[in-house]
C-alpha cells in the first residue's frame, strides 16, 4: 500500500518496430505504453527513437506525465522506438542514470533499455575498467551496453555480440538492444523478469507486460523465453536460443504477488487470477468467521475477491486511497506524521462497523504501516480484524532486481506469527501456504523463483552480495 | 469515471479556528483537508490565515500539490483559517478568481470561501454595480463579499451582516466567512451543498465533506443546518437561525449519487452506504442471472457491492484504472482517442471472460464512452453485458452549482431505456427508481433535490436561468 | 548603480489605439514598449487588451521576459492596448497588485495604468469604504478606478467621469484609462511623472519614455501638458484641460538625474544632453587637475562624458558592470557579502593605474556602496579619487512616487560636504549647485519638483506624510 | 554587438583548491566565477567539487543563474573544485553535454573541464572507438577524458597520463582536470586559449579569465604557460614542461579583439589597453574630420576611447542597449524583425544629431546588422558616419575553438573595402591594419593565432576541417 512498505521494482521496458504503411505512431505508442508501465518505476523515464539510423532520445527524472509533453514528443522521429522507466537507487537518482542508455562506438550507435540486475557487476565492471572503459554512471545498463560493444568488435553482427554479452551476465535481466537497423529482445535464461512480446497491426511490440498492448490495441502473442534472443530486422522477427546453460527457471514469484498490474498476463497465468487463488487458498487454509472480507489497496484487493468468492463472506470496500498524494506532498510534522497514514488511507464505517473483518494485503515486507492501518479499522468499529496474507513470510533479502531491505528490517525473518500478530495487533495472522503457491505456480510452464520466501537463491552474487555492491557505488 | 462524462462541483470548502494552547498546526490542517476535497475541484485552490487581525492569503491555479510547498505554506500563520478548492468555468479560470476571496472594506478585511451556485446572481450584481461597485472577477463569491459589506455598513456585527445578505442570496450556498476576530459557517436553507462541523481536540473545525475530519483526526459532530448560521468567536460556538422562509430543505442528491466521497457522511448518512443500499435495489429491481457483478471505477464500486451482495452474485474487480493520468495527458491524435479509454481503463478478462456479467455504474449523464467501456467488456471475453445504473435518468439541468450539460447532451432525455441499451450496446439496462431513490433519503432528516431526475426545482432561477447568466458574463 | 542605493521608480505606462487597416500588432507593440519602460519598474508588470469591448488581461510578478511568453501573448487579441511595468512596495508584492487593473462595473469594464503616487490616498479610500467599497488591493490604482466609477454614474461619459476624479486627486499621476470604446491619457496638474504621445503609422500612443517609440518605430509628438486629458475615441485624438488649479508645473527633476533612460526626451530636452550639461557644469564649479574622467555606471556615464568634454581632460571607462547578476542572485554569505560590490563592478586598472581620476555619478542618496566602489578604484592603483555627483544633496524624502528613504538614511542630510568627503574616502568631492540645476531647467517648458533638494514640496500630503500611509496599509 | 553577427567563445573554466584552515568557500568562489566568465559560454554550465575523493557534479543548460540556486550549491561540498560555462553547438546542446564531465574508471573518479577545439578529434575518436571505447556525448572533452583514462592504465601518475594525452592532442585546449588527489591545469603548446593562475589567499586558483579573480578577491599570478602543466597536490603548486614540440606559440589574437572581457589581463597585456591602442592606431592610420567619437556596446567602447584619446576628437555615448532582452525575448513578426535592432539599441541623437560621427566597432564577422545600425545613426541625425573597425578584415575560419562561419558568410572575405562602404552605408571605412596588430602584439611575450585575418593556420586540421566534422557527428 504504502511505498515505503513494499519492494520497488527496477524498472519497465517497452520496444516497437512500426511496419511502414501502417497508420501507426511508434512514439505516441511507447509514450502511451509508458503510462501502463508507470508502477514499475516512477523515478525516470525515456525514450529513444531510431530515425533511419539516427537515434535520438528524451529522457529525464520524474514521471512519464512530468518528462514529455507535446514538444518534446513532437521531435522525436523514427519507426523504431524504445521506451523505460525506472526506479533509481539514491546513487543513480540523477539525469544522467536515466535510460534508456545511448551511446556511439565504433560500429554505429546503440540505445539500451534493461529491468534487472546483474549479479556479477562488480567483477564486469571491474574488468572493463582494466580495459580501459570509463563509467558515466552507476547503472547496470552501461555495464551491459559497454560488454555489447566490447563483443561487437569481434562478432560479425549485433545480436552475435549480444549473445556474447549475455553469456557473461549473471543475474536477471530483461533487455530491449538498438542498433541503427536492428532491435533486439533478450530475457536472461532464468526468466527472473517478465518480458512478452505482441503485435499491433502487425507490427512487432515488446513490453515489460502486457497490459501495455490493451493501452494500444496491440495483442499478446506470448512471452519471451527465458534464455531467448528475438531478432528484428526490416520488421521481421527471428527467435535465437542463447544457449546460455542454467538448471532451471526462476520467474521472480513477486510479480504475481505485488510488481505486476493485475490485468496483465505472464507466462500465460493471469495475474489477477493468480492474486484470486492465492486469495482462494487463504480462505482454505486461515479460515474464519466473520461478516465482510476487505482489501488493502490496490494490491490486496485481487486476493481479497477471491478470499470472498470462496469464503461466501461478502466483499466490501473497506479503505478509500487518496488519489492526490503525490510524492511533492510534504513532510510532515511529528503530530501530522500520524495523520500521514489517515489521509493517504481512510477506514470505511460503513462497511466494517461492528462487523468482523477480514482484510487481505499482498504481502508484508517491512510492515511499517501494518498496524496504523488495523488501528483504522478498529476506530472504524471493526469488532475483529482477521488480517490473511497473500503470500508466504517474507525472510530474505533479493539481490535480482529489486530494492532490497536489510534482513534486519523484515519482520518475518526476526519474529514468529504470534508475535507478529500482537505487532500488527489483530485477532488473527494467516499467510499463504509455499504449497499453495506451488500449486498455483503449476498453471505456469516456469519455475518460479521463491527465495525471498526461502532465502534459497538460484543465482548466488558474486562479490560479496547486494550491501556491499551499493557501498562499492558510493566511493 | 471520465470527467467528461460526468457532473462536476464547483468547491469545497474547510475552516477551523485553532484554539491556542493546543497543538494543532492550522495551516497544516488546512492544506491536508484540501488534499481530501480535492475531488471537488482540481482547478484552482487556496488558503487564507487570519494572524491577529491580519488576513494573509496564498492562492493559484492547479491542484493542492501544485499551489502549496513548503514555503509557502509556511509564510502562513495564523489560528483562523479558511481553504478552499474549486471547478472553474472557462469565465473564470485565471488567478483572480480563485477563492477565498479576501477583501478589505470600512470595518476591515474579509475572506470568504463559497460553494454553490447563487441563482439571483445577474439581479444582485447589477444591483450592486447601479450602486457603484465594481467587480473584479467573475464570480458568485465576489457578489456575496459586497453584499456583506453593504450591509455590513448598517448592522451591529459581520454575522448581522452575513444573514441579511443571505437573506438576500437565492439558490445553493454553503459558506465560509472570516472576520478579524470571528469565523462564521452558513448553509443556505434548502440546504443544497453539505457542509459539516467537527471538532479537532476541541478546536471547531468545518468542512464540505467529512472525510476531511478523518484525514486531520477530527471528529465530525454534525452538518450545520439548512438555515442555520453558526458564529464562531474566540473559539466559542453560537448556533444562529437565519429564519429565512422556505418550504422544504432539498440537499442535492448527486452529492450521494457521485460527487461526495464514499467515506463521508452527510446528514448522518454515509455516502458509502447510501450506495450500497442503491446498488441493493437496483438488484430487486433488476434482477438477472449472471456470474459476476463489478462496478465502473470509482464511482460505480459501492453500488456494484451493494448489489452483489444482495443478488448473491460474486463482486469482482472487473476494471484497472490508470491512476497516471493527470490533466497534462497530451490530447491524442485520431486513432490514439480510440485508445484513449483504453488508456485510462482496462477490462480484466480474468474476471469477465466467458461470463455474464453485471456492470454498475453511478449515473449516465452525457453517456459519451459508455459504448467504448461497454466494448472493452466484450473483447475482454464477457459473454452478456448487463448495465445497472445506481440512479434514475438524468433528465433536466441543475442550476445550483454544478456544471450543466444542455439537455441536448442529455441520452435519458432524448431517448428510450430500449434505443439507450442499443446505444450503450448492452444486454440489458436498469435505472435506478425514483421510489427507491426515495426510500433511501428517508434515513435523512432532510429532503432532497432531485430536480435533474424529475425536471422539478425547488428555486427557479430569476432572469432567464443559467444559460443566459454564463453568456452574460463574457461580456 | 546598485538598486538599493538608488530611488526607485514606481511604474511605466504603455498605450495604443491601432488603427484598423494599418499593419500594426499592438500587443506586440506594447510588449517591446515594456522592454523599453523596465528600467521604471522591475517586479511585476501586465497587459490588458481590448478587443471590441471585452478586456482581457495577463499580468504577473517579475520582469516582462519573465511573465509574457509567445504563448500567453497570443491569446491576447485587439486593438487597444495598455501596458503597465511596475516596482512594488513589500505590501504590494503579490499577483493581485500588479497592473493595469481590470474591473467591471455598472457601464461596462475599464482597465487602468498607474504611474505615480496619491498623497490623499488615505482620506479617499476611507470615503470610499464609508460609502461602502470593497478593496481587493492596496495600490493607488484601485482607489482612482473606484473614483472614476464612482462619477461615473453622474457623469454623461467615461472621460467626464476620469476629469471629476482626477479633481479629487492630490499627488502625482500619469494614467491610461481604457473603457469598452476609448482610450483617455491624463497627466497630473503638477506634472510629476512624465507622459508623452507619438504616432506609429498615424496610430496614437502613450508612453512614459520616449524611448519606447524609437523602439516600435513610432515617432514622439510631444508631451501630454501637466492637466491635460487626451481622449481617444475612434481612433481621432482630442486635447481636454482639466482646469484643475495649481500654482506651478512640478516635473520630477529626478527623471532627468537618474530615472529615465539617457535616450528619452521628456518636455523637449533630451534626458542625456541634461545629464552632460549638469557634467559640463560640475566640470566649471568643482574644477581639478586629473588624468582621466570616469563615469559610475549606468547612470553615470552621461556626465561624465559632459565633464570630460568641459574639462579637456580625456574620458574613459572606469568599471565594468557585470551584465548576468539578477535579481535571483543568491545571498552571500558575511566574507563573499564585501565581494558582492566587486562581482557587479570591476575597476579597470587599465584606466586608471597610476592616474588621477575623476570619478562621475548622477546622484548619492542612501550612499551605502559609495566608499567601496572608491575603493575599487584605490586597489586598481588610482592616486587620487575626485567625486562629483551631478546633482544637488540629497536632503529630503519624496511623496510623489518614488522609493522614499527615511532623512536618517540621507548622508546629505546628515552630514557636511567634508564629513562626507571622508566618509567616502575621497581626495575631494562636489555636488552640483542648486544654481546650475535651475539654469538647465530654463531649456524645459516646465518647472520642476525639486523637493528632494531643498525640501520644499508643491504638494503637502494629507494625513500625516508617507510613512504613516504605508504603516496604515499594514494592518 | 548581436551574439548572430559576433564570434562565439566555446567556454571559460575555473579551478580551485581551497587550503584547509582558510576561511574560503571554494563552492561559492567557483559559482561567483562562473558570473564572471558567462560572457564565454551562455549556454551550459556546471560545478564538480571533490570531496576527499568523492566528486558530485550539478550541471545543466542555461545560465549561471538559471542552474543553480541555494539549495543545489548548498549539496556540493568538497575543497577542490571546478566550474565552467559553455557555448553548445546545436549538435550538443543537451544536458548530457554540459561540462565538467565526470567519469570514473579503473584508478578512479576523474572530473574534466575544457576551453578548445581539437582538430584531431575524428581521428582520435576513431581511434577510441576501434579499441572498444563508448561515447556517450559528442564533446571533445569526453574524447580528452579516454585519452586520459587509456593512458593512465600504462602511466605511474594522473599527471603523467595527462601528459601522454596531450601528446596526442592536436588544437586549441585549456584544461581543468581534478581526480580524487590532485588538480591539473593545462595549456596547449600553442597557447590558443588563455589561462591563468592566482591566490586566493594562498589558495590556488586558475581561470579563463583575470576578472573573475577580481570579483573573488583573489589576485592574478601568472598565466598557465603554453605547453605547461600545473600540478597541485596537497595545495602545493609544480609546474611540468610538457616538452610538447611546437614551432611558435599562438594566442587567438580575438581574445583581445572580442572575447575577453576588458578588464581581464592576458598574457600581462590589458585587454582594455590593447583594445585602447588599436584604437589609437585606427585613429593614426583613419584620421577623419570629425565631432564625436562613439563605440558600438559593449565590445567597441574601448577601442572609441583610444579613438578619442589620440584623435582629440570628444568621446561620446552614442548607442544605449536595452538589458533586458534576453533568450527568451519572442521571436518578432516580419515587420517587427526590423524593429529587433532598434529594440536591441538605440541611437542617442543628442550626442550624434547633425555631427559627423566616427563610429568603432571591436571586428566585423558576417556583418548582418551593420548597416541597420549605421541607419538608427543616420535617422538620429547623423550627417556622416565613419567607421572604424579595430581588427582587420576577417576573411577565414576559425578551427581552434569558436563558432566558425562558412567563408561565403564573412562580407571581408567576399567584398573589397569600398564595396563593403556601400553595403554598410558609411562615409568611410576603415580596418585596423595587421602591422598594427602586430606592434600591439609585441607587448606580449607570446605569438599569436591571427589566421582569421590571414588564412594561415598554426595547425592544419586533420580529416577534412571543421565542416566534415560537424557533419560527421550527425550520424
Amino acid at each position: 500500500m504504502f511505498n515505503n512498505d513494499k519492494l520497488r521494482e527496477e524498472c519497465g521496458i517497452f520496444g516497437i518496430w512500426a511496419l511502414s504503411g501502417e497508420d501507426i505512431d511508434p512514439i505516441r505508442a511507447t509514450h502511451t505504453a509508458l503510462y501502463c508501465l508507470q508502477h514499475r518505476g516512477q523515478e525516470a523515464c525515456g525514450i529513444a527513437a531510431n530515425d533511419r539510423g539516427v537515434i535520438n532520445c528524451t529522457k529525464g527524472l520524474g514521471l512519464v506525465s512530468d518528462v514529455f509533453n507535446g514538444e518534446n514528443l513532437s521531435k522525436l522521429t523514427g519507426n523504431v522506438v524504445l521506451g523505460h522507466v525506472r526506479y533509481a537507487t539514491k546513487a543513480d537518482n540523477d539525469h544522467f542514470s536515466a535510460q534508456p542508455i545511448v551511446i556511439s562506438h565504433m560500429k554505429g550507435n546503440l540505445a539500451i533499455a534493461h529491468n534487472g540486475m546483474i549479479t556479477n557487476a562488480p567483477i564486469l565492471r571491474a574488468e572493463l575498467e582494466q580495459k580501459g572503459c570509463v563509467f558515466h554512471t552507476r547503472t547496470d545498463g552501461e555495464i551491459i551496453a559497454y560488454l555489447i560493444v566490447a563483443e561487437r568488435l569481434n562478432s560479425s553482427s549485433i545480436e552475435e555480440a549480444v549473445q556474447k554479452a549475455c553469456a557473461r551476465l549473471e543475474g536477471a535481466y530483461s533487455l530491449l538492444v538498438m542498433s541503427p537497423r536492428k532491435l533486439i529482445a533478450v530475457r536472461d535464461p532464468h526468466g527472473f523478469r517478465p518480458l512478452c512480446m505482441g503485435t499491433l497491426d502487425g507490427s512487432p511490440v515488446f513490453s515489460s507486460e502486457s497490459c501495455a498492448f490493451n493501452a494500444i490495441g496491440a495483442k499478446l502473442v506470448r512471452d519471451v523465453k527465458p534464455g531467448e534472443l528475438i531478432l528484428v530486422e526490416n520488421g521481421v522477427l527471428r527467435s535465437i536460443d542463447m544457449a546460455i546453460n542454467t538448471c532451471r527457471s526462476s520467474l521472480c514469484v513477486f510479480e504475481y504477488v505485488y510488481f505486476a498490474r493485475p490485468d496483465s498476463v505472464i507466462d500465460s497465468l493471469s495475474v489477477d487470477l493468480a492474486r484470486q487463488r492465492m486469495g482462494e487458498f487463504l480462505a482454505d487454509e486461515y479460515p474464519v468467521e466473520a461478516d465482510v472480507v476487505i482489501g488493502v489497496p490496490d494490491s490486496g484487493l485481487s486476493a481479497a475477491v477471491g478470499y470472498a468468492k470462496r469464503s461466501g463472506i461478502p466483499y466490501g470496500v473497506g479503505f478509500i486511497k487518496n488519489r492526490y498524494i503525490t510524492r511533492t506532498f510534504i513532510q510532515p510534522t511529528q503530530r501530522d506524521r500520524e495523520n500521514a497514514v489517515r489521509l493517504k488511507l481512510n477506514a470505511m464505517a460503513s462497511e466494517v462497523y461492528g462487523k468482523r473483518v477480514v482484510m487481505v494485503d499482498d504481502s508484508v515486507v517491512r510492515g511499517t504501516t501494518v498496524a496504523r492501518i488495523v488501528s483504522l479499522l478498529r476506530e472504524a468499529g471493526a469488532t475483529e480484524v482477521h488480517m490473511r496474507i497473500a503470500s508466504p513470510p517474507f525472510v530474505a533479502p533479493c539481490y535480482y532486481g529489486t530494492d532490497v531491505p536489510d534482513k534486519k528490517m523484515l519482520p518475518a525473518a526476526n519474529h514468529s506469527i504470534e508475535e507478529m500478530k500482537n505487532i500488527f495487533g489483530v485477532d488473527s495472522l494467516g499467510f499463504l501456504s509455499m504449497n499453495a503457491l506451488e500449486v498455483i505456480a503449476k498453471s505456469c510452464s516456469l519455475d518460479f523463483c521463491t527465495s525471498c520466501f526461502t532465502g534459497d537463491y538460484p543465482v548466488v552474487p558474486k562479490n560479496d552480495g547486494p550491501i556491499s555492491k551499493y557501498e562499492r557505488k558510493l566511493d
